[in-house]
């Protein structure tokens, strides 16, 4: 296999399953895969697989149909199976023609039930294991190519909620899916695939998974926007709580608090700290002013090829934080039947501190 | 629970539970979830899961998060954690609770190894098996109001491809992403979501699962059009290969092979025959011109709340066909180097014989 990034990763991850004693890492369509080839396949009923072992040199195993567009991928060895064959019975026959051990397999989360049962079956006298610790170890420290992709989704997301926010009294009278249309619209034309959104209008934003519905945006209302997306295979995430004319001094008192609790929670996202420390930080200022029963979730999250990933910014979280770590800051009051205050930032962990990914004002902004 | 077409479903999934003699269901999110709860969820890192018991009632177990949008779901109990929480040691207590045997579990085929493997753990003494044989016996023959939101999208995607096929020379010197953005655009707004396609000219319609290129449209080329997407839930499926500028014999000559494969294999579309029959009828067609050997898949699938769902239409299929199944009918032949055809159609099997889906002219068109 020619000497790559991926080439490099897969080292990396073998040096993590030794340390986990696992024999084989079988990874299907999903960001692990992504990570360790550079294949963003689709996932489907049809089994695809990357089989990496720990002594030897790792191969795929795919249907036929997608020769063309595996056979380039870093892998030392291709074997494909037809429509109609069983290509479990065709991986155990690879396997053993390789001689791989099977004592100890661990498997990439997302493989669905569909193919691990049957993966349990084949190989019964094996102890299965979740392949996650091997990834997210990896993944959790990022490259600074990695870096550079995140931070310019991060400034594409700004430009779009600039542009979308920008036109201001627009929104009145519009609903959260027209202004979600809109937004999306803005972060494709920005380079930014695969956009989400949570758009909440009053009531709606003290829900903190919210989707979207057709509730209009009216004066004297708050409007959660909450959205992702990403660019050159990795996210972006950000939320804004705006207000719809003038808001009383109960939401902007309620928006002070989480701001303070995003700033302490930041500065607190530096080598030395744990993840715990950051989340903290956020809850222990949202305490301090008697909303920590409004404060129904985690901190954040760690973010890069999947908009949630590895380490959770949680209660007593004990992982430490390193340079080059990315995770998100998203403490948030929801006042249910009222209104929800959220304010989102991805921040990623410099050597000598925090930088945060948007520069968008996370202060109280007015519309319309 | 409230006798609605989701009770209904649910006893009669029960019933499949009994004939493949398993105690309980876990479903998480998923298409099967929506069919029989109603419920898109979107799946993330939070055990979500649908519990339905051969006896007893079905509950739910969910983050604490989702409480305000699964709280009006149909289920008779519901489970709350909070992050932090170890949701399977709840999920083991709330069985044990409501003593549900699990001697035999069938999982969801789409649960993820990341809530799989873990469930293995807590029941340890259980054997797991698919839960596919019993949602696939369901979702196979559809509901009326099924079939007609299966009709809808159809003639949404017809109008959408007219539209934009309708701008004719317009389209050379274009790529296949500008084609396909177009498409997607206005497949949106026909009310279609989630739009997929494959856009390959020339050498690309070779590869049967190519995907988007800037490949640009010229004149002396063919352009393969595959698209799909959801309307209120449901999928529509649809190929049509065009040609830019005049094309020579030859490919008019494989056009033609291809539509009377698919001609012949929408005549077997009926009840009395078997899903093998559909697959032999294309099959046959396009081996006795000599062009077996690149037809490199099975001629079709089930379509609905997936867009590949239930039986395969493929070589040998023994599955009978009956009244309110809908599946693709899509033949093709790939010439590697040089071109692709494929002609897709969705097609209903009615009491008296097929009804395809789409009105959208099969015969070979040539744009520009």
């Amino acid at each position: 296999m020619k000497d790559t990034v991926y080439s490099g990763r897969m080292q990396k991850a073998k040096m993590e399953m030794a340390k986990a004693g696992v024999d084989a890492f079988l990874l299907g369509p999903s960001s692990n895969l992504f990570y360790l080839t550079g294949y963003a396949a689709q996932g489907d009923e049809r089994l695809f697989l990357l089989v990496l072992p720990l002594e030897g040199e790792p191969f795929m195993l795919a249907n036929l149909l997608y020769k063309e567009q595996v056979a380039s991928l870093p892998a030392d060895g291709f074997a494909y199976w037809k429509d109609g064959e069983n290509p479990f019975a065709l991986l155990k026959t690879e396997v053993e023609k390789r001689n791989i051990p099977v004592k100890r397999i661990a498997l990439e989360p997302q493989i669905p039930a569909l193919f691990s049962l049957p993966l349990g079956e084949i190989f019964s006298g094996t102890e299965f294991t979740l392949g996650s610790p091997i990834t997210d170890a990896l993944r959790q420290i990022k490259e600074p190519d990695e870096l550079e992709r995140i931070r310019r989704a991060g400034r594409e997301s700004d430009g779009a909620l600039s542009a979308v926010i920008g036109k201001g009294s627009y929104w009145i009278g519009k609903t959260e899916t027209e202004f979600r249309e809109e937004l999306f619209a803005e972060l494709r034309r920005r380079g930014i695939e695969s956009p989400g959104a949570v758009v909440a209008v009053g009531a709606n934003a003290a829900v903190p998974h919210h989707g979207c519905t057709n509730t209009v945006i009216e004066r004297g209302k708050c409007l959660l926007v909450d959205f992702w997306g990403r660019l050159e295979g990795y996210y972006t995430d950000c939320t804004r709580t705006f207000h719809a004319g003038k808001p009383d001094s109960e939401f902007e008192k309620i928006h002070a608090i989480v701001l303070q609790a995003h700033l302490a929670a930041e500065a607190a996202a530096r080598p030395g700290n744990t993840l715990g420390d950051v989340d903290k930080a956020a809850r222990s200022v949202i305490e301090k002013y008697g909303y920590g029963d409004y404060f129904t979730h985690r901190t954040g999250h760690g973010i890069g090829i999947d908009v949630h990933e590895g380490a959770s910014v949680n209660k007593g979280a004990a992982a430490p934080i390193a340079p080059g770590m990315a995770f998100s800051i998203e403490p948030g009051i929801y006042v249910p039947g009222r209104f929800g205050v959220r304010i989102e930032n991805v921040v990623i962990t410099g050597e000598d501190g925090p930088q945060p990914l948007h520069s968008y004002p996370r202060e109280l902004a007015v519309i319309g």
